[in-house]
């Protein structure tokens, strides 16, 4: 027996997926390190390496697109269930809502490849269809001519965006698209490990991608930039934010003890595709934030994370603050799934222990006598 | 760093809850053994007890079934939603939907006891109108003037069940609705960790229970008994099975190294709930099956575990075998809030690690070079 409460240091099996150095600020993905990736391949060549753990040839990857393609069209009667919720709804609920409508559809099977595709395939077009209903408007259908990244803010807007958008969303699709054991992908391993089926495992994930400590905090951090106005009230604001016992938005990771390399490309993402006044404020406030946090804190340097500048480039490619975390969702959807297939092609049931710290002997009384 | 696949050994928490000694064969609840509470209280007693930590009084118990009552009707965008879903669909897909588009209508909030109550009394109404709208029949609205165990069975049949089988129910639904860290309460766990709200938490942990490693061998086990048929072919119909290799249904358990507690209190339940053919038929299954499996496996002896006597139950008081686990659901709701009210209360991310075994210091070639 062994405790360690958040499972921290726990270790829950070996994975060829996903290695991440927290001291070296290292990132790899099947051998190959996040910047190479993020900097030279599409989102499609990345996911195809998650699932598959090689890069695809030209013929594989013709392939791989067109079964990504035929996949991304979504039932009339998901699109009737998405019209039936509260055009209110967090979209991680609209989310959360349609895979499990697609998965009533489907038989209870051991998860495979054709359901990692049909499901990673389908997110986009789900948030890009509740978006318009919301909005009034009707639900574009996915175009077959057009990229995963590209065919996303197609589905949204109904015209094709500028090239530097789509390269800057193709690359933070690459970023986001897998990070070891964090709570969505460990909540959909140990789903998939009770040999439920791969629709189960993603609403699950996308359960836990919903909790602000996990998912959440790339639309606030865009709204502390539009708080902050300008670069020379950063200093003043932030620390009134930390007098104020508040937390600092998009600083420190639970597992990175230097610059998260996520952090670092988005940052250069930014620089091209964000609106100048955005980027000098945001850089402003990383430099600041980072310098008044190690006051706080001098045993500990924070930096900016992965959702700082997540915030920018999701912004500066015309996304609302809303569907920041839903396109987290429908990146982060390769990686649950390619731990999805990883941990039913080796399985345990992933049941740990509690320890019972309540009364004991008690004796049922008559309820007169309570 | 400790490694630990299925995270047998590890103890993620402390929790007042719930108690299981497998060397023992004792479960308790809040202190009280499981025994005491099955035979001895309704439903909503123990609910009321795994939620709040002590047995209510006779006011706190009127409250508190007011509340619980007030809470079951589901609203009529619900109904329409499981109207859209096919007739065929799992049951567990069906209420994991359900509890997903009643969740889009709240606000992202810390769990609290409202949710737990307003989840736990819908799970059957949710079951009840499926059950009825596959049959081609309107859903029966909930009665105000019957218990939880004795409405479920109404809502299903649209007449008041004899005493016998809401006895057998109330039993039931007391002994499943906790047990440790289980693998759909602890998804509930991780999920509730990110700060997620309560309902995403439950549609999680159904999407864990969906799995027949955990709750889908109740169904198996009836079908089991109905395939021997009669006791005098219990012994040679098991010696096939294990022959042919195949698993047999409703024997052994990740916890107990001795009988479940909960599968003998099932048992007594089932002698005075159940046809005498099909008892006697199930106890000589029970015996013949741990005596051919200790053959099998002379180093660790298997029992009955809780879902053998369970399905006898379960079809003694005419639920049909594809309602069993979404029953075992209505009662473990209970559970899975309870643990979520526990987690939030202190609250650390739960997030482990995983061992990178794959390969390293890869190159990307340009695609035309691979």
């Amino acid at each position: 027996m062994m405790k360690a409460k958040g499972l921290d240091g726990i270790v829950v099996d070996d994975s060829a997926i996903c290695k991440i150095d927290g001291n070296a600020g290292q990132l790899i993905y099947r051998g190959y390190d996040i910047h190479d990736l993020a900097t030279s391949l599409s989102f499609e060549e990345v996911a195809y390496l998650l699932w598959n753990g090689d890069l695809p040839n030209g013929e594989q990857l013709n392939e791989f697109n067109k079964q990504l393609m035929c996949q991304r069209a979504i039932p009339d009667n998901l699109k009737s269930a998405i019209r039936e919720l509260p055009v209110s709804s967090n979209v991680l609920d609209v989310l959360r809502t349609a895979i499990s409508v697609l998965g009533a559809e489907m038989p209870l099977k051991k998860p495979d490849m054709d359901d990692a595709i049909a499901i990673s395939a389908k997110v986009p077009t789900i948030i890009g269809a509740f978006d318009r209903i919301r909005n009034g408007q009707d639900p574009i259908d996915p175009r077959d001519d057009l990229s995963h990244a590209s065919n996303y803010l197609y589905m949204l807007t109904g015209h094709t965006a500028e090239p530097v958008k789509v390269d800057a969303l193709n690359k933070y699709l690459i970023l986001l698209a897998d990070h070891g054991m964090n709570s969505s992908t460990f909540t959909a391993r140990v789903v998939a490990s009770t040999w439920s089926d791969a629709y189960s495992a993603v609403v699950a994930a996308i359960c836990a991608l919903k909790g602000p400590l996990h998912g959440g905090a790339p639309a606030p951090v865009l709204k502390m930039l539009q708080n902050i106005g300008t670069p020379e009230r950063a200093e003043q604001w932030i620390r009134n934010e930390l007098k104020s016992d508040r937390r600092l938005m998009g600083f420190g990771h639970r597992v990175y003890r230097t610059t998260d390399p996520r952090a670092q490309i988005l940052k250069e993402i930014a620089e091209k595709s964000a609106p100048i006044k955005l980027i000098e404020l945001a850089k402003k406030v990383e430099e600041t934030g980072i310098r008044i946090l190690q006051e706080y804190r001098p045993q500990r340097k924070l930096y900016a994370n992965v959702e700082f500048y997540s915030a920018v480039v999701m912004h500066s490619v015309g996304l609302p603050p809303d569907l920041f975390t839903a396109t987290f969702a429908a990146s982060r959807s390769i990686g649950w799934t390619a731990n999805i297939l990883e941990q039913v092609a080796n399985n345990r049931l992933i049941r740990p222990e509690i320890n019972y710290t309540g009364p004991l002997n008690r004796k049922v009384v008559p309820i007169n006598a309570r």
